[in-house]
């Protein structure tokens, strides 16, 4: 599939960005006109006044992205998953409405008046925040990601060609979370001398439960009272939630409602039977909290038809549990060489960061793919390495080279080189 | 009003976060528990399902934040304005659906297929872009603010007291844009040597025109498509609209369908009769782009009232269109005494910058204010230092320090001093 591509000059037709702009013309625009033309247009809509303006803003007519909805069976709705649409997002935010979405038993719809968080157990003395109490603490705001621990799992298995990056990465979204230290709260309520975990239960139907070392607890984790400057969605865990940067998504704990301070994990549903990862030998890693290093081509990606010859931008995410994105280098020729990626300014500590390379499409087959390095050295392995440390009974923590070829009539398809 | 602060210690009740945090517990728990009675805590919503995960979110039903919406007149009501509602959010990224608005006739309802930009006038050759086109282009993200160059113009004039930070600060807002850098566009059409001014329109029925020199066009201003991850919104613009960070949000035309390089300004009404600054001496600034170094508290503000003494987070915004904020002071007495503020890590150049500091509010009178400075040097001034530089018939750029008087009941106003 990559043997047209061998052929080409620029590494597959992948461009340093200084090099396409030191071109006179990058040349993409649809048209060249003539002095007259220019000036005589005439938009439809000047000729008459538009809408006002509102309290509450929608989106225009003509954008229809949604999340992609996912039961879990015909008894249970509630208990499923909704995916981001990563294909025609861009930069680094995802807005709150398209988050993605992983629910054990529905959305509770809580009155806030009514909620509150509870730290007891191997304590000093038992505390209970209202959440107008929290608001008073000093607050923190960051840029993270947060991702399912089953996100990508689809490309562990065989599968047909036809998925789009929605389908197979869609359990990734980026946010500015705003909240409380969790430390600050656990002082509040003084550990005891045997305090090793926390377990945080959420007052959702499923009673979500996830323990977390002390160490993890006091370390950059918070109480989340804000996403992207606004109140916590329902679907985030209104009014409040846990926030753990860097982990697989369940741990941190939606609706959050108690913590219970002991000396060891609860060893809870999810975290024995789920959320363990088989490894090869038929031993499991239990509380196996961070995301590995990874990144994701989310255009030109799978279901999209490349419409002409030319310059487009190769773009996508990249993130990491052990820190911050160091590099992100593409490929256009299945592998065989690498160019380093612009990365955006705003990429942080365990913050989703967004790369861009142009890249010359003249026709022929290719295939796409990135590769991220992090701040701790962690380089994302190829689909073969990653497979070959877990069970292939298991699907968490996959984090797989993703591979879209591009066919000569512009076709993009999901596939596993 | 100030005096009973003047006696307080710890500078008017405000806390350096570290000596906050050094006492055993800050004490803000609504409640201390018996270890039984925290156990024992069933909440409502765990007893039955919630609902599904859905294709689009929306917020809680507790949640009813929503912009001030002005109209210009009652026969041109969507030539107005509508408010973000600063008070209630937090973090430095304002939600779409939140973002101030200006409309001069309201927000055309764009087919993106028949809308394009154009670029003519002293160039090599015009050329046309489709919104294809210009995703076809290196992309930027950068987090700006954008604020409209008649905010807090109330605070210029003698006013009542009951007025919220929405009422006075409300035209600001904060976002990541995504967009392609225009020199990158100027250079397809290649600029002629006369060239010295571009003059960008947008395709609303008010054919909102404004001139821009060549020199800042080329620098960091894009044609922007994305906002906050997400399409362009039509009131933001959508398709298309310009993005000049850091200057008054006018400039940022919406709608953007022309660009037309020329050897001078248009001279547009929106440059000569409105939005230029009316000084002392009756001459008038026109081109005065760049807004100026301001910040704002954004909590405790006007119309608010404290139910209790003990411990607050002072938090507001700040900005430059200077440059990045270098720091943010804060003040509890009137401006006597100044302390420095927590400033959150991923404000930027151009963008809004969140900041911090607890205070402990004992019931006594107390005037908040904050004072910002930016990375070029720039000091944001007293009401009287802002007053006295343009013409009282005037009510652009205004950027002085923000007063809010806190009563011995708690309740929070508006106030000149």
């Amino acid at each position: 599939m990559t043997g047209s591509d061998k052929r080409l000059p620029e590494q597959g037709g992948l461009l340093a960005r200084r090099s396409l702009l030191k071109a006179t013309t990058v040349g993409i625009a649809g048209g060249f006109l003539l002095p007259t033309q220019a000036a005589e247009t005439v938009p439809l809509w000047s000729t008459h006044s538009g809408s006002a303006q509102s309290e509450y803003g929608e989106r225009s007519a003509f954008v229809q992205d949604q999340r992609q909805v996912q039961f879990g069976n015909p008894y249970g709705p509630q208990a499923g998953v909704s995916y981001t649409p990563l294909a025609t997002l861009n930069g680094s935010i995802t807005p709150n409405s398209l988050h993605f979405e992983r629910h054990h038993s529905g959305i509770p719809a809580i009155d806030p008046s009514l909620h509150s968080l509870t730290i007891y157990g191997d304590v000093k003395r038992a505390v209970r925040f209202s959440v107008d109490d929290l608001r008073a603490y000093p607050l923190e705001s960051h840029c993270y990601f947060l991702e399912c621990s089953g996100n990508s799992y689809l490309n562990t298995l065989p599968r047909a060609q036809d998925l789009s990056v929605q389908a197979i990465h869609g359990l990734l979204s980026g946010s500015e979370w705003t909240g409380v230290p969790l430390r600050y709260l656990l002082d509040e309520a003084g550990l005891d001398s045997r305090a090793r975990w926390i377990v945080a239960e959420g007052a959702d139907a499923s009673g979500h439960t996830r323990s977390l070392p002390i160490d993890l607890a006091r370390d950059k984790v918070m109480v989340a009272l804000y996403q992207n400057g606004e109140v916590l969605r329902p679907a985030q865990g209104y009014p409040m939630r846990l926030f753990v940067p860097g982990s697989e998504g369940n741990v941190s704990v939606k609706w959050l409602h108690k913590i219970k301070v002991q000396q060891t994990p609860a060893y809870s549903r999810e975290e024995t039977s789920k959320y363990t990862d088989l490894l090869k030998n038929g031993k499991a890693e239990m509380f196996s909290f961070a995301m590995q290093v990874k990144s994701v081509i989310t255009s030109p990606s799978g279901a999209m038809v490349l419409q002409r010859r030319g310059i487009y931008e190769v773009s996508g995410l990249a993130w990491s549990g052990a820190g911050s994105i160091r590099g992100v280098e593409v490929s256009a020729d299945g592998g065989q060489s690498w160019v380093a990626a612009t990365l955006q300014s705003q990429g942080g500590d365990r913050a989703l960061t967004r790369f861009r390379i142009p890249w010359r499409w003249q026709g022929h087959g290719a295939v796409l793919q990135s590769r991220a390095t992090d701040s701790a050295g962690n380089i994302q392995p190829s689909r073969e390495m990653a497979l070959a440390r877990y069970s292939a009974a298991g699907f968490y923590h996959y984090n797989g080279i993703q591979s879209w070829a591009v066919d000569p009539q512009g076709v993009v398809k999901n596939v596993y080189i």
